[in-house]
């Protein structure tokens, strides 16, 4: 026997997120169900249409942003000299809750990866070469993950960008090989940061 | 610093479901944003909207159901002569996919509290008085859980019921105690309702 199909339509939605199985996804229905009422149901939807509505790509960076342009770019108190090229803008939010970082940022939205057929026009690499082209950026620091995806990654452009007057670094020790920026903690994120070496 | 209003947003959202801390509610934040196109926010939008328009008690068990009775009420194969008793709408289901029980259900929506406040009149009691005076109930199985406020729950209709022709019974030996009924597997709900002892 199946549920209701609009119980069983909401369970196959929360099954749609990472680590959400089955019977998880009951529990969530449940909940929607007994704890929250029309009113928290209302602003729970209007949560998810504001985000499809208001977020997108910092014209700049890619970080995420409800304006053109995100507010570190738009920061004049931040270091223009440096920019931090990470993969996906979540990792620009975990690195600035260390508070460490003045520069400015460069999100990737991803990594090469040749087996999915992920080239460096899938990436926001050209805005990036425009970027140290124009700007008046002294350093690169590439904080890709430590996946083999995210080493190709770094190695890339540094060999693009090796023949310029540009310091390039990859973030030092701190990070876990093989670990997700994002489960990083905040200690281990400013070390890395702090202990970057040119490459 | 914060993330973006709208990614804000429904993190806190997030975080009102069972289990879901910060960093989960981030992860599906940015699930939403990074894997989830416009038509599929879409969709889970919807989800969310038919199941608090559609989804409503039966009036006769207060099961859930998208109709005004329940299917199972509605089923003339079924022995009518039966009524299970449960906590919760979810636990129905739950026994439902046993395929073993061939009466009806009656759920309560929740368990005698004194501590938190709910007593008799919380919940659907009345309805299941009625029932049973009304209908050619025969036997009232009684399977909220076994944690302390269901014991009392069982208890009480047990003490109501005892001067009446009926058959009570408890479900027997099976659920582990202290374990909520959804998180019993199939074989220990069916030896549970096969074992079950009159009290």
């Amino acid at each position: 026997m199946n549920f209701p199909k609009s119980i069983e339509n909401l369970i196959t939605e929360f099954m749609k997120y990472p680590g959400v199985g089955r019977k998880t996804a009951e529990r969530f229905v449940f909940h929607t169900i007994n704890k929250l009422d029309k009113e928290e149901v209302k602003t729970m939807v209007q949560a998810f249409i504001d985000l499809k509505d208001n977020i997108k790509h910092c014209q700049v960076c890619h970080n995420l942003t409800d304006d053109d342009v995100c507010h570190i770019c738009k920061d004049e108190h931040r270091d223009s000299s440096i920019i931090l090229v990470v993969e996906n803008a979540k990792d620009v939010f975990s690195i600035e809750e260390t508070s460490q970082y003045k520069g400015l940022y460069h999100v990737l939205n991803g990594v090469l990866s040749p087996a999915d057929g992920i080239g460096p026009d899938d990436l926001f690499l050209k805005d990036l070469w425009d970027r140290v082209s124009k700007d008046k950026v002294k350093e690169i620091i590439i904080a890709t993950s430590s996946t083999q995806e995210g080493e190709t990654t770094a190695l890339y452009i540094k060999r693009v960008l090796e023949n310029t007057d540009l310091i390039i670094s990859r973030i030092g020790y701190g990070v876990p090989v093989g670990l997700n920026l994002e489960y990083a903690d905040q200690l281990t994120l400013s070390k890395a940061i702090e202990n970057r070496k040119k490459i």
